[in-house]
Protein backbone atom coordinates (compact mmCIF):
# COMPACT_ATOMS: atom_id res chain seq x y z
CA UNK A 1 0.00 0.00 0.00
CA UNK A 2 1.46 3.39 -0.76
CA UNK A 3 1.89 5.72 2.07
CA UNK A 4 1.73 9.49 2.19
CA UNK A 5 3.58 10.99 5.78
CA UNK A 6 2.30 14.69 6.51
CA UNK A 7 5.25 15.38 8.31
CA UNK A 8 5.27 18.82 10.81
CA UNK A 9 8.54 20.57 10.55
CA UNK A 10 8.22 23.45 13.18
CA UNK A 11 8.63 26.97 12.07
CA UNK A 12 11.36 27.61 9.87
CA UNK A 13 13.93 26.77 12.54
CA UNK A 14 15.98 23.88 10.75
CA UNK A 15 16.30 22.38 14.18
CA UNK A 16 12.71 21.99 15.39
CA UNK A 17 12.63 19.03 13.06
CA UNK A 18 12.23 15.88 15.23
CA UNK A 19 14.09 12.44 15.04
CA UNK A 20 10.62 10.90 13.99
CA UNK A 21 10.68 13.55 11.35
CA UNK A 22 13.78 12.84 10.09
CA UNK A 23 13.23 8.60 9.93
CA UNK A 24 9.63 9.10 8.38
CA UNK A 25 11.76 11.45 5.71
CA UNK A 26 14.16 8.87 5.04
CA UNK A 27 11.47 6.48 4.47
CA UNK A 28 10.03 8.68 1.72
CA UNK A 29 10.37 8.35 -2.36
CA UNK A 30 8.91 11.69 -3.29
CA UNK A 31 8.00 14.50 -1.64
CA UNK A 32 6.08 17.36 -3.02
CA UNK A 33 6.97 21.03 -2.21
CA UNK A 34 3.93 24.05 -2.51
CA UNK A 35 5.59 27.17 -3.84
CA UNK A 36 4.06 30.30 -5.10
CA UNK A 37 4.33 34.02 -4.13
CA UNK A 38 7.30 35.63 -1.79
CA UNK A 39 5.73 33.61 1.43
CA UNK A 40 5.64 30.65 -0.18
CA UNK A 41 9.50 30.89 -1.99
CA UNK A 42 10.81 31.24 1.47
CA UNK A 43 9.15 28.72 3.00
CA UNK A 44 9.74 26.31 0.17
CA UNK A 45 13.41 27.37 0.53
CA UNK A 46 13.40 26.22 4.28
CA UNK A 47 11.43 22.89 3.10
CA UNK A 48 14.42 22.06 0.59
CA UNK A 49 17.03 22.56 2.74
CA UNK A 50 15.29 20.26 5.82
CA UNK A 51 15.62 17.42 2.94
CA UNK A 52 19.04 18.75 2.04
CA UNK A 53 20.22 18.32 5.46
CA UNK A 54 18.17 15.46 6.58
CA UNK A 55 17.52 13.15 3.97
CA UNK A 56 20.17 10.41 3.37
CA UNK A 57 19.03 8.22 0.68
CA UNK A 58 17.61 9.26 -2.98
CA UNK A 59 14.30 11.33 -3.24
CA UNK A 60 12.39 13.10 -5.74
CA UNK A 61 11.35 16.81 -5.16
CA UNK A 62 8.41 17.60 -7.29
CA UNK A 63 7.51 21.42 -6.38
CA UNK A 64 3.93 21.85 -7.30
CA UNK A 65 2.09 25.56 -7.54
CA UNK A 66 -0.28 26.99 -4.64
CA UNK A 67 -3.38 28.24 -6.07
CA UNK A 68 -5.11 31.04 -4.40
CA UNK A 69 -8.28 31.52 -2.67
CA UNK A 70 -10.82 33.01 -4.75
CA UNK A 71 -11.35 36.22 -2.55
CA UNK A 72 -14.79 36.90 -4.27
CA UNK A 73 -16.94 34.00 -2.51
CA UNK A 74 -18.21 36.05 0.42
CA UNK A 75 -18.89 33.46 2.63
CA UNK A 76 -15.31 32.67 4.62
CA UNK A 77 -15.83 28.78 5.38
CA UNK A 78 -17.61 28.55 1.72
CA UNK A 79 -14.31 30.37 0.73
CA UNK A 80 -11.68 27.67 2.90
CA UNK A 81 -13.74 24.75 1.50
CA UNK A 82 -13.87 25.44 -2.21
CA UNK A 83 -10.02 26.20 -1.93
CA UNK A 84 -9.26 22.82 -0.21
CA UNK A 85 -11.53 21.56 -3.22
CA UNK A 86 -9.02 23.04 -5.77
CA UNK A 87 -5.79 22.11 -4.51
CA UNK A 88 -7.16 18.25 -3.34
CA UNK A 89 -7.50 18.38 -7.92
CA UNK A 90 -4.12 19.04 -8.16
CA UNK A 91 -2.94 16.58 -5.50
CA UNK A 92 -4.99 14.22 -7.05
CA UNK A 93 -2.86 14.50 -9.80
CA UNK A 94 0.35 14.62 -8.42
CA UNK A 95 -1.18 11.26 -6.05
CA UNK A 96 -1.51 9.42 -9.21
CA UNK A 97 1.68 9.92 -10.37
CA UNK A 98 3.62 8.11 -7.76
CA UNK A 99 4.46 4.84 -8.68
CA UNK A 100 2.19 2.30 -6.82
CA UNK A 101 4.84 1.45 -4.32
CA UNK A 102 6.00 4.74 -3.73
CA UNK A 103 5.68 6.81 -0.24
CA UNK A 104 5.21 10.34 -0.33
CA UNK A 105 5.48 13.39 1.92
CA UNK A 106 4.16 16.81 2.81
CA UNK A 107 6.03 19.12 4.67
CA UNK A 108 3.72 20.99 6.85
CA UNK A 109 4.98 24.55 8.81
CA UNK A 110 4.22 23.89 12.49
CA UNK A 111 2.43 20.92 13.09
CA UNK A 112 -0.39 19.29 10.59
CA UNK A 113 -3.22 19.77 13.57
CA UNK A 114 -3.17 23.06 14.10
CA UNK A 115 -4.69 25.25 11.32
CA UNK A 116 -3.26 23.43 8.75
CA UNK A 117 -5.49 22.00 5.62
CA UNK A 118 -3.70 19.21 4.49
CA UNK A 119 -5.49 16.66 6.40
CA UNK A 120 -8.38 17.67 5.30
CA UNK A 121 -7.44 17.94 1.76
CA UNK A 122 -5.99 14.65 1.61
CA UNK A 123 -8.98 13.30 2.68
CA UNK A 124 -10.89 14.82 -0.12
CA UNK A 125 -8.15 13.44 -2.21
CA UNK A 126 -9.34 9.89 -1.06
CA UNK A 127 -12.91 10.60 -1.34
CA UNK A 128 -12.85 12.10 -4.74
CA UNK A 129 -9.77 9.88 -6.64
CA UNK A 130 -10.68 6.81 -5.13
CA UNK A 131 -6.98 5.95 -4.73
CA UNK A 132 -5.73 3.96 -2.03
CA UNK A 133 -2.64 5.34 0.50
CA UNK A 134 -2.34 5.22 4.36
CA UNK A 135 -1.60 8.52 6.64
CA UNK A 136 0.88 9.09 8.86
CA UNK A 137 1.34 11.92 10.52
CA UNK A 138 4.20 12.72 12.42
CA UNK A 139 3.72 16.24 15.32
CA UNK A 140 6.08 19.36 14.61
CA UNK A 141 6.50 22.46 17.27
CA UNK A 142 3.91 24.37 16.28
CA UNK A 143 4.21 28.62 16.50
CA UNK A 144 2.59 28.35 19.95
CA UNK A 145 5.61 26.62 21.43
CA UNK A 146 7.82 27.83 19.57
CA UNK A 147 6.27 31.94 21.02
CA UNK A 148 6.62 30.82 24.71
CA UNK A 149 9.82 28.82 24.42
CA UNK A 150 11.18 32.43 23.31
CA UNK A 151 9.79 34.52 25.83
CA UNK A 152 10.66 31.53 28.18
CA UNK A 153 7.32 31.90 29.42
CA UNK A 154 3.96 29.32 30.20
CA UNK A 155 1.79 29.41 28.18
CA UNK A 156 -1.36 29.13 30.81
CA UNK A 157 -1.92 30.33 34.39
CA UNK A 158 -1.72 27.47 37.17
CA UNK A 159 -4.40 25.50 35.87
CA UNK A 160 -6.16 27.59 33.33
CA UNK A 161 -7.45 26.98 30.53
CA UNK A 162 -5.96 28.45 27.22
CA UNK A 163 -7.82 29.36 24.97
CA UNK A 164 -6.39 29.45 20.77
CA UNK A 165 -8.03 31.83 18.40
CA UNK A 166 -7.98 33.41 15.40
CA UNK A 167 -7.91 37.10 14.44
CA UNK A 168 -11.39 36.92 12.67
CA UNK A 169 -13.21 35.28 15.69
CA UNK A 170 -10.95 37.68 18.33
CA UNK A 171 -12.17 40.62 16.89
CA UNK A 172 -15.91 39.75 17.89
CA UNK A 173 -15.07 39.83 21.19
CA UNK A 174 -12.60 38.82 24.31
CA UNK A 175 -13.35 34.63 25.10
CA UNK A 176 -15.27 34.52 28.09
CA UNK A 177 -13.59 33.69 31.33
CA UNK A 178 -10.21 32.98 29.28
CA UNK A 179 -6.86 34.96 30.86
CA UNK A 180 -4.60 33.50 28.09
CA UNK A 181 -5.13 33.58 24.35
CA UNK A 182 -3.20 32.87 21.37
CA UNK A 183 -4.25 34.36 18.08
CA UNK A 184 -2.98 32.94 14.82
CA UNK A 185 -4.19 33.97 11.25
CA UNK A 186 -4.20 37.53 12.19
CA UNK A 187 -3.87 39.53 8.76
CA UNK A 188 -6.19 42.75 10.48
CA UNK A 189 -3.77 43.71 13.74
CA UNK A 190 -6.58 42.44 15.53
CA UNK A 191 -4.55 43.23 18.95
CA UNK A 192 -5.14 47.07 18.27
CA UNK A 193 -8.66 46.71 17.73
CA UNK A 194 -9.48 45.75 21.17
CA UNK A 195 -9.83 47.71 24.79
CA UNK A 196 -5.99 46.78 25.44
CA UNK A 197 -6.57 47.35 29.24
CA UNK A 198 -5.30 45.36 31.97
CA UNK A 199 -3.68 42.73 29.13
CA UNK A 200 -0.20 42.32 28.19
CA UNK A 201 0.59 41.00 24.45
CA UNK A 202 4.15 38.53 23.48
CA UNK A 203 4.37 38.81 19.87
CA UNK A 204 6.63 37.33 17.51
CA UNK A 205 6.69 37.35 13.90
CA UNK A 206 8.47 34.87 12.29
CA UNK A 207 9.01 32.72 15.13
CA UNK A 208 11.82 30.38 15.23
CA UNK A 209 13.29 31.99 12.17
CA UNK A 210 16.67 33.79 11.43
CA UNK A 211 14.49 36.80 11.04
CA UNK A 212 12.64 36.05 14.22
CA UNK A 213 11.35 39.53 15.75
CA UNK A 214 9.72 39.48 19.27
CA UNK A 215 7.86 42.00 21.32
CA UNK A 216 6.33 42.33 24.68
CA UNK A 217 4.59 44.49 27.33
CA UNK A 218 1.44 45.75 28.49
CA UNK A 219 -0.13 46.15 25.08
CA UNK A 220 -1.55 49.52 25.76
CA UNK A 221 1.97 50.55 25.63
CA UNK A 222 3.11 48.32 22.97
CA UNK A 223 0.87 48.10 20.63
CA UNK A 224 1.60 50.29 18.21
CA UNK A 225 5.04 49.91 18.33
CA UNK A 226 4.08 46.29 17.14
CA UNK A 227 2.45 47.74 14.64
CA UNK A 228 5.46 49.61 13.20
CA UNK A 229 7.61 46.76 13.37
CA UNK A 230 4.94 44.26 11.57
CA UNK A 231 5.06 46.91 9.02
CA UNK A 232 8.24 47.60 8.36
CA UNK A 233 9.36 43.30 8.52
CA UNK A 234 6.45 43.11 5.70
CA UNK A 235 7.89 45.78 3.60
CA UNK A 236 11.32 44.26 3.73
CA UNK A 237 10.50 40.56 3.06
CA UNK A 238 7.25 40.86 1.14
CA UNK A 239 5.41 38.65 3.65
CA UNK A 240 5.03 38.65 7.38
CA UNK A 241 3.47 35.46 9.53
CA UNK A 242 3.21 36.51 13.38
CA UNK A 243 1.91 34.79 16.66
CA UNK A 244 0.77 36.46 20.15
CA UNK A 245 -0.27 35.56 23.30
CA UNK A 246 -2.54 37.94 24.97
CA UNK A 247 -2.62 37.59 28.98
CA UNK A 248 -5.13 39.14 31.13
CA UNK A 249 -3.41 40.68 34.11
CA UNK A 250 -5.05 41.22 37.46
CA UNK A 251 -3.47 44.80 38.03
CA UNK B 1 27.35 32.76 32.94
CA UNK B 2 26.42 29.59 34.06
CA UNK B 3 23.01 28.16 31.72
CA UNK B 4 20.31 26.35 32.68
CA UNK B 5 18.86 24.77 29.76
CA UNK B 6 14.79 24.03 30.09
CA UNK B 7 14.11 21.06 27.13
CA UNK B 8 10.76 19.80 26.14
CA UNK B 9 11.53 16.53 25.44
CA UNK B 10 7.83 15.21 23.66
CA UNK B 11 5.73 12.52 25.21
CA UNK B 12 7.95 9.16 25.83
CA UNK B 13 8.76 8.68 22.37
CA UNK B 14 11.80 9.17 21.84
CA UNK B 15 11.81 10.48 18.31
CA UNK B 16 9.63 13.08 19.73
CA UNK B 17 13.16 14.46 20.78
CA UNK B 18 14.09 17.89 18.25
CA UNK B 19 17.46 18.63 16.77
CA UNK B 20 17.28 21.42 18.73
CA UNK B 21 17.06 19.58 21.72
CA UNK B 22 20.07 17.28 21.23
CA UNK B 23 21.99 20.11 19.93
CA UNK B 24 20.98 21.54 24.02
CA UNK B 25 21.89 18.18 25.54
CA UNK B 26 25.40 18.62 23.89
CA UNK B 27 26.22 21.86 25.38
CA UNK B 28 25.58 20.48 28.80
CA UNK B 29 27.45 19.51 32.14
CA UNK B 30 24.63 18.26 34.22
CA UNK B 31 20.95 16.71 33.54
CA UNK B 32 18.84 16.83 36.76
CA UNK B 33 16.22 13.63 36.67
CA UNK B 34 13.66 14.00 38.88
CA UNK B 35 12.15 10.53 40.18
CA UNK B 36 9.34 9.35 42.96
CA UNK B 37 6.80 6.63 42.84
CA UNK B 38 5.37 4.52 39.64
CA UNK B 39 5.04 7.45 37.31
CA UNK B 40 7.83 9.25 38.21
CA UNK B 41 10.21 5.99 37.79
CA UNK B 42 8.59 5.31 34.00
CA UNK B 43 9.56 9.03 33.06
CA UNK B 44 12.67 8.94 34.58
CA UNK B 45 13.59 5.40 32.63
CA UNK B 46 12.57 7.33 29.23
CA UNK B 47 14.73 10.36 30.63
CA UNK B 48 17.65 8.36 31.54
CA UNK B 49 17.10 6.70 27.85
CA UNK B 50 16.96 9.60 25.98
CA UNK B 51 20.37 11.01 27.69
CA UNK B 52 22.37 7.72 26.82
CA UNK B 53 21.07 7.65 23.18
CA UNK B 54 21.52 11.85 21.81
CA UNK B 55 24.17 13.05 24.30
CA UNK B 56 28.00 11.80 22.99
CA UNK B 57 30.21 13.97 25.55
CA UNK B 58 30.44 13.27 29.34
CA UNK B 59 27.43 14.74 31.22
CA UNK B 60 26.66 13.83 34.97
CA UNK B 61 23.77 12.69 36.08
CA UNK B 62 21.48 13.41 38.94
CA UNK B 63 18.78 12.03 40.47
CA UNK B 64 16.38 13.99 42.54
CA UNK B 65 13.43 13.31 44.90
CA UNK B 66 9.64 14.97 43.79
CA UNK B 67 8.51 16.03 46.74
CA UNK B 68 4.50 15.23 46.78
CA UNK B 69 1.89 17.93 47.23
CA UNK B 70 0.62 18.27 51.08
CA UNK B 71 -3.23 17.27 49.91
CA UNK B 72 -4.39 18.85 53.50
CA UNK B 73 -4.21 22.91 52.04
CA UNK B 74 -7.77 23.31 50.84
CA UNK B 75 -6.80 25.59 47.86
CA UNK B 76 -5.90 24.39 44.91
CA UNK B 77 -3.86 26.89 43.61
CA UNK B 78 -1.92 27.34 46.66
CA UNK B 79 -1.61 24.42 47.28
CA UNK B 80 0.12 24.10 43.97
CA UNK B 81 1.63 27.49 44.80
CA UNK B 82 3.90 25.95 48.05
CA UNK B 83 4.41 23.03 46.22
CA UNK B 84 6.40 24.76 43.68
CA UNK B 85 8.04 26.41 46.45
CA UNK B 86 9.03 23.05 48.04
CA UNK B 87 10.42 22.36 44.67
CA UNK B 88 12.04 25.27 44.06
CA UNK B 89 13.92 24.61 47.34
CA UNK B 90 15.33 21.44 46.16
CA UNK B 91 16.68 23.02 42.79
CA UNK B 92 18.27 25.89 44.79
CA UNK B 93 20.26 23.63 46.39
CA UNK B 94 21.02 21.31 43.01
CA UNK B 95 22.21 24.30 41.02
CA UNK B 96 23.84 25.66 44.04
CA UNK B 97 26.01 22.85 44.00
CA UNK B 98 26.79 22.96 40.06
CA UNK B 99 30.46 24.13 39.15
CA UNK B 100 30.73 28.12 38.54
CA UNK B 101 31.13 27.57 34.73
CA UNK B 102 28.64 24.37 34.04
CA UNK B 103 25.45 24.00 31.97
CA UNK B 104 22.69 22.15 33.22
CA UNK B 105 19.52 20.75 32.19
CA UNK B 106 15.95 20.04 33.19
CA UNK B 107 14.33 17.61 30.55
CA UNK B 108 10.28 18.43 30.32
CA UNK B 109 7.59 16.17 29.49
CA UNK B 110 6.00 17.44 26.59
CA UNK B 111 6.73 21.27 26.32
CA UNK B 112 7.78 23.47 28.95
CA UNK B 113 4.90 25.96 28.49
CA UNK B 114 2.07 23.84 28.62
CA UNK B 115 0.62 22.82 32.01
CA UNK B 116 4.32 22.45 33.48
CA UNK B 117 5.65 24.49 36.30
CA UNK B 118 9.28 24.03 35.54
CA UNK B 119 9.74 27.57 33.97
CA UNK B 120 7.64 29.00 37.15
CA UNK B 121 9.81 27.21 39.71
CA UNK B 122 13.29 28.28 38.01
CA UNK B 123 12.06 32.37 37.96
CA UNK B 124 11.37 31.37 41.96
CA UNK B 125 14.77 29.79 42.14
CA UNK B 126 16.36 32.72 40.57
CA UNK B 127 14.28 35.14 43.41
CA UNK B 128 14.95 33.16 46.57
CA UNK B 129 18.99 32.66 46.05
CA UNK B 130 19.55 35.17 44.34
CA UNK B 131 22.11 32.67 41.84
CA UNK B 132 22.42 34.06 38.33
CA UNK B 133 21.98 32.15 35.46
CA UNK B 134 20.65 32.20 32.35
CA UNK B 135 17.69 30.35 31.04
CA UNK B 136 17.28 28.85 27.59
CA UNK B 137 13.74 27.25 26.47
CA UNK B 138 13.44 24.44 24.21
CA UNK B 139 10.51 23.70 22.63
CA UNK B 140 8.81 20.09 22.11
CA UNK B 141 5.97 18.06 21.17
CA UNK B 142 2.91 18.21 23.49
CA UNK B 143 0.80 15.42 24.17
CA UNK B 144 -2.19 17.86 22.22
CA UNK B 145 0.21 17.09 18.96
CA UNK B 146 0.98 13.56 19.44
CA UNK B 147 -2.85 12.87 20.27
CA UNK B 148 -4.27 14.56 16.57
CA UNK B 149 -1.30 13.01 15.23
CA UNK B 150 -2.41 9.63 16.21
CA UNK B 151 -5.74 9.90 14.88
CA UNK B 152 -4.39 11.98 11.90
CA UNK B 153 -7.26 14.29 12.63
CA UNK B 154 -7.06 18.32 12.44
CA UNK B 155 -7.11 20.15 16.54
CA UNK B 156 -9.91 22.58 15.21
CA UNK B 157 -12.68 22.53 13.00
CA UNK B 158 -11.84 25.25 9.69
CA UNK B 159 -11.35 28.58 11.46
CA UNK B 160 -12.47 28.09 14.79
CA UNK B 161 -11.19 28.43 17.48
CA UNK B 162 -9.38 25.40 20.19
CA UNK B 163 -10.13 25.85 24.16
CA UNK B 164 -7.12 23.38 26.37
CA UNK B 165 -8.73 22.81 29.41
CA UNK B 166 -8.13 20.99 32.86
CA UNK B 167 -10.79 18.14 33.97
CA UNK B 168 -11.28 20.31 36.86
CA UNK B 169 -12.37 23.58 34.96
CA UNK B 170 -14.35 21.17 32.79
CA UNK B 171 -16.75 19.96 35.15
CA UNK B 172 -18.11 23.45 36.02
CA UNK B 173 -19.13 23.53 32.39
CA UNK B 174 -18.69 23.26 28.37
CA UNK B 175 -16.64 26.21 27.37
CA UNK B 176 -18.47 29.25 26.37
CA UNK B 177 -19.31 28.66 22.23
CA UNK B 178 -16.58 25.81 21.87
CA UNK B 179 -16.68 23.50 19.36
CA UNK B 180 -13.16 22.00 20.26
CA UNK B 181 -11.81 21.49 23.62
CA UNK B 182 -8.72 19.38 24.72
CA UNK B 183 -8.79 18.08 28.27
CA UNK B 184 -5.25 17.56 30.39
CA UNK B 185 -4.91 16.73 33.86
CA UNK B 186 -8.31 15.22 34.36
CA UNK B 187 -7.60 12.72 36.72
CA UNK B 188 -11.55 12.22 37.73
CA UNK B 189 -12.75 10.83 34.44
CA UNK B 190 -14.61 14.09 33.87
CA UNK B 191 -15.67 13.35 30.31
CA UNK B 192 -17.90 10.61 31.85
CA UNK B 193 -19.81 13.45 33.85
CA UNK B 194 -20.97 15.99 31.27
CA UNK B 195 -24.03 15.71 29.01
CA UNK B 196 -22.69 13.62 26.29
CA UNK B 197 -24.66 14.31 23.34
CA UNK B 198 -23.32 15.66 20.45
CA UNK B 199 -20.02 15.39 21.10
CA UNK B 200 -17.14 12.95 20.23
CA UNK B 201 -14.36 12.30 21.79
CA UNK B 202 -10.28 11.51 20.91
CA UNK B 203 -8.72 9.79 23.71
CA UNK B 204 -5.69 8.63 24.17
CA UNK B 205 -3.56 7.32 27.34
CA UNK B 206 0.18 7.16 27.74
CA UNK B 207 0.21 8.85 23.89
CA UNK B 208 3.53 8.88 21.75
CA UNK B 209 4.38 5.48 24.47
CA UNK B 210 5.10 2.08 23.53
CA UNK B 211 1.75 1.58 26.06
CA UNK B 212 -0.43 3.93 23.74
CA UNK B 213 -3.94 3.10 24.53
CA UNK B 214 -6.58 5.16 21.55
CA UNK B 215 -10.58 5.48 21.55
CA UNK B 216 -12.64 7.21 19.49
CA UNK B 217 -15.90 7.93 18.93
CA UNK B 218 -19.43 9.51 20.71
CA UNK B 219 -18.70 9.97 23.54
CA UNK B 220 -22.35 8.32 24.92
CA UNK B 221 -21.10 5.30 22.99
CA UNK B 222 -17.60 4.94 24.02
CA UNK B 223 -17.43 6.48 27.62
CA UNK B 224 -17.90 3.46 29.45
CA UNK B 225 -15.40 1.75 27.40
CA UNK B 226 -12.63 4.38 28.08
CA UNK B 227 -13.40 3.83 31.42
CA UNK B 228 -12.64 0.48 31.56
CA UNK B 229 -9.27 0.48 29.33
CA UNK B 230 -8.12 3.11 31.99
CA UNK B 231 -8.76 1.68 35.21
CA UNK B 232 -7.65 -1.52 33.52
CA UNK B 233 -4.25 0.23 32.19
CA UNK B 234 -3.61 1.85 35.13
CA UNK B 235 -4.08 -1.34 36.56
CA UNK B 236 -1.41 -2.72 34.58
CA UNK B 237 1.38 0.01 34.65
CA UNK B 238 0.48 1.66 38.74
CA UNK B 239 0.23 5.00 37.03
CA UNK B 240 -1.85 6.80 34.02
CA UNK B 241 -1.63 9.68 31.90
CA UNK B 242 -4.27 10.57 29.49
CA UNK B 243 -5.61 13.41 27.37
CA UNK B 244 -8.58 13.73 25.13
CA UNK B 245 -10.21 16.34 22.35
CA UNK B 246 -14.00 16.31 22.47
CA UNK B 247 -15.44 17.81 19.45
CA UNK B 248 -19.02 19.29 19.30
CA UNK B 249 -21.26 17.52 16.21
CA UNK B 250 -23.74 19.25 14.15
CA UNK B 251 -25.72 16.28 14.39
Amino acid sequence: MRKLFIIGIGTGNREHVTMQAISALNQIDVVFIPTKGDEKAALAAIRHEICDRYISRPVEIREFPILQRNRETPDYRQRVIDWHDMIAQSYGKLFADMPDDANGALLVWGDPGLYDSTLRIVESVKEQTGLAFDIEVIPGITAIQALTAAFAIPLNTIGNPVTITTGRKLVSGWPDGADSVVVMLDGQKTYAQIAPGNIDIYWAAYVGMEQEILISGPLAKVRDKISAAREAARAEHGWIMDIYLLRRTSA
